[in-house]
């Protein structure tokens, strides 16, 4: 698709007015730089539309004048699917960020694509509610873009993906039409759950301009407790043994090798127990009763060390405490890159074959790249693994590292195929975007990739929303 | 579409062998009678395949001669979507009933469509896991039934509907491909999520011949609460206390008039309370802690009192007593039949809209209606009213039901339009079928519905699955 003639864009700033559009290259670059510098864009105009009224009018000239649209919310994403190539116009929605309303008798938030996710977390916690989705980015990502990549983050064992939030949309067609699909109703089987679309497809099908989002009960209390234990395969019984006694809000784990990437870089960070252990998992529990809780919290331990299921564990006593557990897990990506480059999966598998995954895989890399060190962790609870290789130590790390990195696509390729082999997706949570388009054809079968392109065809025939992302026509 | 020629109908038989087929009047029978005897339909040939292969092999004949098909379950359905209209062969998907796998450690089970919904609730019982979703017709709907219906029920509150049970699908297709869609992944972001489409179709995007359900940890006790309380508006102000308070699984209500056709009509049943209120709650707090379960029941009741949110209230302190509590919900359809005819509405709304809703809809078929007795009850912790109408107290209450039957379309569009007014949804779980096919086309947005002929004609070009049902071409 060629970029558009210069009527074109001169209609589309029309359609906005003064300050709805920027063209200057220093005004554009942030919207057109990946946050780690992986993807860099390109475009001619970027449209920022006050009104859901301007996204239709966008969208009809475009239709129109087959100019391509990337819709963009907070920039986070890390597929590359927010980035455009070149011909499209950009279309960001933060000007599109009311919080239409929060009916707290309903437990319901409706929400402009535009809002900050944090902005509209605190909508639900002034009235002692949840929206349950939560990201380490969630004071950039928007509501729509959570919502067009389905976000999962934290909260997915006990809330589920931000699919399991969303009850209704408003999205702008290719067309240019509104469906005014808003609905705060936790039941309604009238035919086709047309929303199941939008969630999660990048922005391909349409442009989401509002959601109607569940809030849950806001918990009151929450136990926090660490375990060393000596295989993936003990942190699963583990799960199941915590899920049988109470709520239980996240379970995470990493390697040793993690834990001491942590210890060397993080300033203060220390180790909880005092022998070594090759896994650690951090447990939440979540509720309102904070004696229960601890006393579901502490026999969970007992029975788990009676069973040999963890080696030794500390249940936090405090604010600080609490802090500093987590803080082991969640300084793990940072502190990768501390230790040279680093080839990131973010795959998902049933929980059952995580341990054999971990042993073939590790293995699979280890024969690849002689000294390559594999640093697993991730969400256990939701078969979530993170398996992150960071490069061999060596003389020179950083003459290195480049050539650690040319070998991402082969070495993905291997730990894919391993992961498909024991039935697991290569994107868990991240999205297809530009970076997994292809890749993901080696996995999926024919027939769903046809089901894939019929949707696309059947919404957006001329194939101006987010062309060359998810699928290609 | 004119009835199967004689030849396809011998190809048919061919495919599936001795056994495979009925074709005589009284073996059909009981397929083609909708078991209150609201629809009854009519078929050439019944066929009752074996294996998926056998699915996809009538499929691909059916596609190849323009046959109809019209998959069948457990034959539960309340809107005709399983009853063939007569040129369509039926296609039960009864033998194809095996629990292919139970993975505890993943916490999924995979199980083929014609298995009964409580033989898979019992293979996950006997892992000490729950599969949620739980009907009272679970002893003889199946799994492909509750899948292609969305089914609802009384876990909803908690653990949502089917589709949030469903991570994977195996599907034959319109053209007679199957999807291999299976998967226990919690996680999985490679593109549109094609099960979506499948869940809540009623077979006319395809058949569904097996589905992975996610399975819960099974909760240990349950407290079971009833409350007198004032006013609706009380109710959901108890609700929302409530589920401040403690893990939620059950909150229903009904009116007076309902708990009196209950206490004239069961034998044994009494009225727990010494004064009659105008709604009764059945709350259900589920848990692992007994003792925490109820301190945070009696907190809730202790402060419902206090607020004035609750009249008077009753914890059940047996077995039995707990039954005799549930039993007065639970029996309310029954009893309604012995109070002559009833027009029924399974209708949803934002539960804060619900006081209004329910004012405006009495008033308006007491005014169209003098007499007629609404018996207002369902499951308000989702939104979902059965707004049913029982026919006016007259001198003879037989010779009278007919005529007020007769009004059924009528009344129903009175209800149905206060309910779109409040925002709400015309079948909140049984689906569309036959009977609300073309009530919707009043209410949905002509946007909405081309979306849905868009994804039928993709998926189903050739209208041979379950035609003339959901949505018409």
């Amino acid at each position: 698709m060629a970029g558009p003639r210069k009527e074109t864009l001169d209609r589309l700033r029309a359609a906005v007015g003064p300050g709805g559009f920027l063209d200057e290259a220093g005004a554009l670059a942030p919207y057109l730089t990946e946050w780690r510098g992986r993807y860099q864009g390109a475009t001619p105009l970027l449209l920022r539309p006050a009104a859901v009224a301007e996204v239709a009018e966008i969208v009809k000239i475009c239709a129109e004048t087959r100019t391509a649209i990337v819709p963009q919310g907070g920039n986070t994403g890390l597929v590359g699917g927010q980035t455009p190539y070149g011909n499209e116009i950009l279309l960001s929605l933060e000007r599109l960020r009311a919080i239409r309303g929060l009916d707290a008798e309903n437990a319901t938030i409706t929400v402009e694509a535009g809002c900050v996710l944090s902005a509209a977390q605190d909508a639900a916690t002034k009235e002692d509610l949840l929206l349950a989705t939560s990201l380490a980015s969630e004071g950039s990502a928007t509501i729509g873009g959570i919502v067009s990549t389905n976000a999962g983050g934290t909260n997915v064992l006990r809330y589920g993906m931000t699919r399991e939030q969303v009850l209704g949309l408003e999205v702008v067609l290719p067309s240019g039409e509104v469906w005014h699909g808003l609905s705060g109703l936790r039941k309604d089987n009238t035919g086709y759950d047309l929303k199941q679309l939008f969630i999660g497809a990048e922005g391909t099908l349409g442009v989401v301009t509002a959601a109607t989002l569940k809030l849950a009960p806001r918990p009151r209390h929450t136990v926090t407790v660490l375990c060393g234990t000596a295989s993936v395969a003990n942190a699963i019984a583990l799960l199941r043994l915590a899920q049988s006694a109470g709520p239980v809000s996240t379970f995470e784990f990493f390697a040793r090798i993690g834990l001491e990437f942590v210890l060397k870089h993080v300033p203060g960070a220390r180790d909880p127990f005092e022998a070594a252990y090759p896994w650690y998992v951090l447990v939440e529990f979540e509720g309102n009763d904070a004696h229960a809780l601890a006393a579901a919290a502490e026999a969970v331990l007992e029975k788990a060390g009676a069973d040999g299921l963890v080696e030794d564990a500390v249940l936090a006593q405090s604010e600080a405490q609490t802090r500093a557990l987590r803080d082991l897990r969640e300084r793990l990506s940072e502190v990768q890159r501390k230790e040279g480059g680093s080839i990131k999966h973010d795959i998902s598998l049933p929980i059952s074959a995580i341990p054999q995954f971990l042993d073939e895989a590790t293995q699979a890399v280890e024969a690849a790249c002689p000294g390559v060190r594999a640093v697993p962790f991730g969400h256990l609870g939701d078969g979530n693994v993170h398996f992150n290789l960071s490069q061999p130590l060596s003389a020179d790390m950083d003459a290195d590292k480049d050539a650690f990195l040319a070998r991402w696509d082969e070495i993905s390729r291997l730990v894919h195929d391993i992961t498909m082999k024991y039935g697991g997706s290569i994107s868990a949570e991240h999205g297809l975007g530009q970076m997994k388009r292809d890749e993901i054809l080696r996995h999926k079968p024919a027939v769903e990739v046809e089901m894939m392109k019929g949707i696309k065809r059947m919404l957006d025939p001329l194939n101006i929303m987010n062309p060359g992302k998810v699928v290609t026509l």
